[in-house]
């Protein structure tokens, strides 16, 4: 059987990439839109502009997730794509907004063919996916499925001490309608990989099958300041070498487990930090993911009794402080390998491959079938101003999605 | 031979410790009197008050050394001791404070006793020891021994922007005198070990016969900044794991080496240092000490070699500056040898040991015979409020000063 197959206009689709990277543009390339921000309300303004413009029928949650809905022949629950319009302080144009303006780039193309599908097709923007203002991230699709109260959500404050919901008014998007509704069929997301993977690879599609699970702590090891000249080796009681011997095992763990392990001593600090004084503290912490929770698990396990026993060999003391912990993500097997078909049936290379990073789709997954489209991003960098991926990397990607997405509304079957 | 022993007297020495403590004292102990401030003022001349009133001749020198004299029978070059009363921060009341103040118990003493001696005897307080101000450290003393040219010790700039020699006028310590008069005889300088040998040993005196040289090295890493989920640890370039590795291995190259080598990374500083960002900066610093200048080379040599190895493996580059040099510096061994023979006549354990922190006694012994004595320090802490030595210990020290000072002024013939 030949499958019929639907093209994605890039050019349209990049002019709203560059648009909306305007709002909130800083000097030298990039972004800053932080979540319900004036920058934030001025991006959602735009888009949401757009959706009405392309039909769409608009509707902002109480946690201000704006979800447009393209209606369908049936009353079915929609098949959904989206992912968020907020960024980091120094982000790029492509991180959130691109799996957003793809969905409008495939309600358009929806639209131009005058097709009718039989579920509906929605977009959703969901609030504060980068958590670089108020934790934790990911909030509005949390909530969305039921993983976070809602008014505990609104009742969080950020960085500058303003809450959620007083900010959701402040900017016009305290909706009204109730958080998680529709109910969806199957969700979809499509991102920049934000990592080295498909560009080192030459592969121009990830079909994402998993989500890795994150665990952070932070060490805090004490020992006694001494003088770097007087005090022997063996009577030492060094907070800082205890440490460094910590991260590299991290280091060392990771790679002798192998597999997608990762481990990063990201943040260290020494007191009283000065060149000839034996360090009575170090404070350091170790990020650790897996997509497999009983190997993180594993890997805690490892890395926190290495540490026990280098405190106690040294004669420090070792506190930890979970900072992160979240469970790996499986998404839908199914799901997972119509969007590698898809890839193949339209010529890409494809690289089944888990997330490092988190994303809104993860919390769908709890509720519907969910997979993930990447494409590569440029010598990996991401969260960043020079955060790029080429307009034809971005076609490939956004043809999947729409092939996909069409597929998909085209059921009248719910996923068993 | 019965040799004749004298004794200080402990409360009149103590008086004077508590006493000069009370300048500059800080809150719930120890002191703060920076090289040149008016701390340092106050306490020069309260300590200048005593050497005139034990009839001493006191002149100041262009780099502000105080020199207090006692006359001989004879005009030949004294016997010294002496030390420092600048302090760090958060200082003591015993570093430095202590070979000062036992110098003068010595003149009261050899002024009790009426007693006439062929030579002169000094007592030197030598400016900026500490260094806590203005680099280098031991700079009256360096002055002294002619290491370092006056003009450029006075042209030296502190931590606050003023110049040694517009501080020396501020106080009135712009001295006249030759620097490096007079030639000296013989040098001894009792001083606390601070570090936790002699305690740990339960052994009375240390008899100093070593200075340890100093390797100061400041090393860049300098790799690249990723995300640390989404970056394959095969793909990183981590400066923090360069700079951990190097830092662990300097531990164990002291460890393996053994003798009195010493390694310590003190300073420690990740960019960005972020959770969840792989370094893509990191400067530490590695201190190495040995009293053997070969030893120390290898170690020096081994270290930089490893932190080659280890860049280039990670792909990252280093470079790295060097804070500081001292070449390691011997005393007189038939000095050391009497400091420890009159710890045993007068019943005290006594451990012949080198010094890991520089003294003004290191300078001097460029120009002069050479010792030291040290005092337990209690739990090894000194350059911090919490520096203590206990008088009985205090007391040993000085007896073994007063009868070797004795001793030496009584002798007509120079070294040869």
């Amino acid at each position: 059987m030949t499958k019929t197959t639907f093209s994605i206009n890039i050019e349209r689709l990049n002019n709203r990439i560059q648009k909306l990277g305007e709002v909130g543009a800083l000097q030298g390339g990039g972004v800053c839109r932080l979540a319900l921000s004036e920058e934030d309300r001025l991006g959602r303004d735009l888009v949401r502009s757009w959706m009405e413009d392309l039909g769409l029928d608009v509707t902002v949650d109480r946690i201000g997730n704006i979800i447009g809905i393209r209606e369908g022949r049936q009353a079915l629950p929609p098949v959904m794509t989206g992912s968020h319009i907020d960024t980091v302080r120094t982000g790029g144009l492509y991180d959130g907004n691109l799996g957003v303006l793809a969905g409008l780039e495939v309600i358009a193309c929806l639209n131009d063919l005058g097709l009718e599908t039989e579920r509906p097709v929605a977009v959703g923007i969901f609030t504060n996916e980068e958590g670089a203002r108020f934790a934790p991230d990911m909030m509005g699709s949390l909530v969305y499925v039921g993983g976070l109260d809602l008014d505990e959500a609104l009742e969080t404050t950020g960085i500058d001490g303003k809450s959620v919901g007083d900010c959701l008014s402040e900017i016009g998007y305290a909706g009204k309608a109730h958080v998680g509704s529709p109910e969806v069929h199957a969700f979809l997301e499509l991102h920049v990989e934000q990592g080295p993977v498909l560009e080192e690879e030459g592969v121009m599609i990830g079909a994402v099958n998993k989500v890795q699970g994150i665990s952070w702590t932070e060490f805090t090891i004490k020992g006694v300041s001494n003088h770097a000249g007087t005090t022997p080796m063996r009577l030492r009681r060094d907070a800082g070498y205890v440490a460094m011997e910590t991260g590299q095992f991290a280091r060392k763990l990771a790679k002798r487990m192998g597999g997608d392990q990762v481990a990063t001593v990201g943040a260290f600090k020494l007191t009283p930090n000065l060149v000839n004084v034996v360090p009575n503290q170090a404070i350091f912490t170790v990020d650790l993911r897996n997509t497999n929770n009983e190997k993180l698990l594993e890997a805690e396990q490892e890395l926190f009794a290495f540490v026990e026993e280098i405190a106690a060999a040294e004669g420090v003391s070792v506190s930890r402080r979970e900072l992160a912990r979240f469970d790996p993500v499986d998404f839908d097997d199914g799901l997972v390998g119509r969007v590698a078909g898809w890839a193949e049936h339209l010529g890409y290379s494809v690289k089944t491959m888990p997330s490092g990073a988190g994303h809104d789709a993860q919390m769908l997954a709890r509720v519907c079938p969910t997979a993930m489209v990447f494409v590569p991003s440029e010598n990996g960098i991401s969260h960043n101003i020079k955060e790029y991926t080429a307009p034809e990397e971005i076609e490939r990607g956004a043809n999947i999605l729409l092939n996909l997405m069409i597929e998909l509304a085209q059921e009248k079957r719910s996923f068993s």
